[in-house]
């Protein structure tokens, strides 16, 4: 009994040390550990299992989206950095520098990619002639490296793995038209396939990507009640086309510099599944996205027969398409119960000498530890119950969510709405002094510029006019 | 017509410079372009459509074998690389070093990955407590670096795309199972999927993985008679586990080292692909590994109900599982024609206003040039027609191989044969400077040790008692 409860015991509690809960949780549950250099982590079988349900969601999306998948260097001579004025400035910090290979000093330092807007855009001008190339629509799979002070799994590491689209086009409308049809992409993967609600919208100066001029953000509200920015997507108009000397011959026979945009979603997501879902007993995960969706738990597995049954049960709905597994090891129901508890496996199937008998199985649902019996041939309603919990997850979230966004009018407003665990919408006037303070007193940052109407409203800093409805929370 | 000639026009001859042919072709099939670091390389949209083909099919033959996927860290500190002493030796001399990230000398260089055996052995030693742990087999599809002298795409680059699979055993029985196994998924593979023959073997010391007890390799022979090694297989005995301590508790209660493997294969097999069905109108490529396996091409394509007819055909092959495309571009039959030729794609089909009117379409393979006329009730014969090609592209690659497989009897013999574009089967004492002579003097190297009777023989170099019949080739 001792080992059947271990699992919980070893796990921190949810409400009163959140951090520590999340790093038990996904170390105990094997989705990662971590890597021998600071900073950096091993995406284990189960974790990137999760990484490879998503890439395989995202791919479908950005192929109907007409997204190509191809592969840059890793490589990027550090010069190319050094062409985009605010980029240089906001990556250099942090990059890892190749000095020496194959025995000796490098003629030029290298970097590891941060981000590859500079290596794609130099690719682009030399591939780029005509009206007639355009529109560009790429994507890479890829591992990056952001050198950071303090790391956590999955949510910042130094290396991490993920897709960054990069397109060209021939005129702002159109860039701009695809820059937030990767947003409206995300936004429904997210709320799809990962069951999590998120808030989108444009990023204050301070807070857009370092290059871009427009940076379009998916904010997710963690159970803590912090942000976690699940993916952006930049318009970046001409500032890299410029930097790259990316032109092409138009229709009208002149040259002219094209627009471009950014996207990407990383193993972060990863982490916000974790937050966004879990509970004390530790993962609970969105079957669009769980790696298995089924577990069948043989009861007294070494009767007669009871092996058998649930083996022809796991096939039955393997072939139903459902990613279902048997779990023949030697160990307890007891204990497997709580293992598979904690690893967030939606659907639990309990088969034993008794339901056999009686022509039917026991299934547990994870995400709100419903239990019932079901006929053997009635199977098919498996595929119907996740498609259930995959909608209740996103609903439930969403409720969670909504409870926890309030509207504020000062400085002490935001201060005790984050507090308190919520996402604030203030009033702000735009200037970066009153962003930063509100930063500096309530340790928040704007997340996304809301469509509210600010109309009447005044700053909750400084009294001025007030610009945006911003919303406001602490971040990860 | 000028311009329907220009594809043919501007590949160098096949017969003639090989060399230039292949590059001619990667480059201009927009396979692959290079990257702004020498020795880097860009995998275009259609050369990295084939690298998703290839992972979708081994992921599917190791998920039956048991292997998960999982992602390790890219940076491996140096001090690890040195714990092997046959692995520094061979791999110190071209890793790439990063001394410097987040603005700050590091402690220790850290090396990009140029193989991921010392960090993956230093997590599994970290995970691996009890036999009941055993066996781990984990794969990765990952970047590797290695900084070579001399490179070409696909076939030698510094940054290479691959996969490497990293797995543990209790008994040195059950490594050397699992090392012949992936040997086998890897030849099947090449023969299903690439349509490739390939000698498999083990390597001599010479020419085996740094590191490794025994190196199993496959060799394809290219179009130009040379070798190209397309994947390796290695049995590491406890090399590796001694050196980063990953021990077991046995069942017989006693600690013990286990016993690992490791095997990959890498983007080289596009190179290989090229270079085995190529020919002088440029790639010709397997129906299993092409991206795209029908090309649709309308034949007056604005006289009407041309392309509603074309699309309807497309999507009837998409609904068959086939990958079809239109190519509705503004261009001439002829010019698409050449194109797609050109890029390989195994099966064209024609559809004009006349071919409609009869009920038809117009067929043709990449393969072997025939023509025919299909009526269009009977596109089920497609997916069909798609295996026969498949098959006759292996039987081709085969039949052309064995015609130049050679055996010699003196070093002028096996000169003499891979001078004629032959790999050599010859008898071999067993001995490093006999080996070393024939690479001198031949500029062919010892493939694979064949399973040839060697009884009675005499080495092609010394003229002592022979041990094995060696195949020597010269090799990519």
């Amino acid at each position: 009994m001792a080992k059947e409860q271990q699992f919980v015991k070893n796990i921190a509690d949810i409400n009163e040390d959140f951090p520590q809960w999340y790093t038990d949780v996904v170390i105990k549950t094997e989705l990662v550990d971590y890597g021998p250099v600071k900073g950096t982590m091993v995406i284990r079988p189960y974790g990137y299992a999760i990484w490879e349900t998503i890439q395989t969601e995202l791919n479908k999306r950005f192929k109907a989206l007409g997204v190509k998948n191809a592969y840059f260097p890793m490589l990027i001579p550090e010069s190319y950095l050094k062409r985009e004025a605010e980029h240089v400035e906001g990556f250099a910090p942090e990059v890892a520098l190749v000095t020496h290979a194959g025995g000796e000093k490098l003629a030029e330092n290298l970097v590891i990619r941060p981000t590859s807007e500079t290596i794609i855009c130099e690719m682009y001008s030399k591939w780029l002639q005509s009206y007639r190339d355009l529109p560009i629509i790429i994507n890479q799979w890829a591992n990056v490296m952001r050198w950071e002070k303090t790391t956590r799994p999955f949510l910042r590491t130094s290396e991490f793995l993920w897709q960054e689209g990069h397109t060209v086009h021939a005129t702002e409308d159109e860039a701009r038209a695809e820059a937030l049809a990767m947003l409206d992409c995300y936004e429904k993967f997210m709320n799809e396939v990962l069951a999590i609600p998120v808030f989108t919208g444009i990023k204050t100066e301070k807070e857009k990507f370092a290059g871009a001029v427009e940076t379009y953000g998916l904010e997710a509200m963690m159970l803590d009640g912090k942000s976690l920015q699940a993916g952006t997507s930049h318009y970046l108009g001409q500032n890299f086309a410029k930097a790259f000397d990316m032109q092409f011959l138009d229709k009208d026979n002149t040259h002219k510099y094209a627009y471009s945009t950014s996207w990407g979603v990383s193993t972060r997501m990863i982490g916000a599944v974790v937050m966004a879902h879990g509970d004390q007993r530790g993962l609970s995960l969105p079957p669009a996205v769980a790696p298995i969706q089924v577990i069948v738990i043989p009861v007294a597995q070494f009767k007669e027969g009871v092996m058998e049954n649930a083996q022809k049960l796991t096939e039955k709905l393997v072939g139903m398409g459902v990613r279902a597994e048997l779990d023949a090891r030697d160990a307890s129901p007891g204990w497997k119960f709580n293992e598979w508890e904690m690893k967030g496996c939606p659907v639990r199937i309990e088969i034993g000498p008794r339901d056999i008998e009686a022509g039917k199985c026991v299934v547990s649902r994870r995400d709100n530890f419903e239990k019932f019996d079901l006929p053997l041939n009635e199977l098919e309603k498996i595929p119907e119950l996740l498609s259930t919990i995959q909608k209740n997850m996103l609903e439930k979230s969403r409720k969670i969510r909504d409870g926890k966004v309030v509207s504020a009018k000062t400085l002490k407003g935001i201060f005790d709405g984050v507090e308190g665990r919520n996402f604030v919408k203030a009033p702000w006037c735009g200037c970066r002094e009153c962003e930063e303070k509100i930063k500096n007193d309530t340790a928040a940052s704007a997340r996304v510029i809301t469509k509210d109407n600010a109309e009447g409203e005044v700053c909750a800093v400084c009294g001025k006019k007030a610009k945006h409805i911003v919303l406001f929370a602490r971040a990860y």
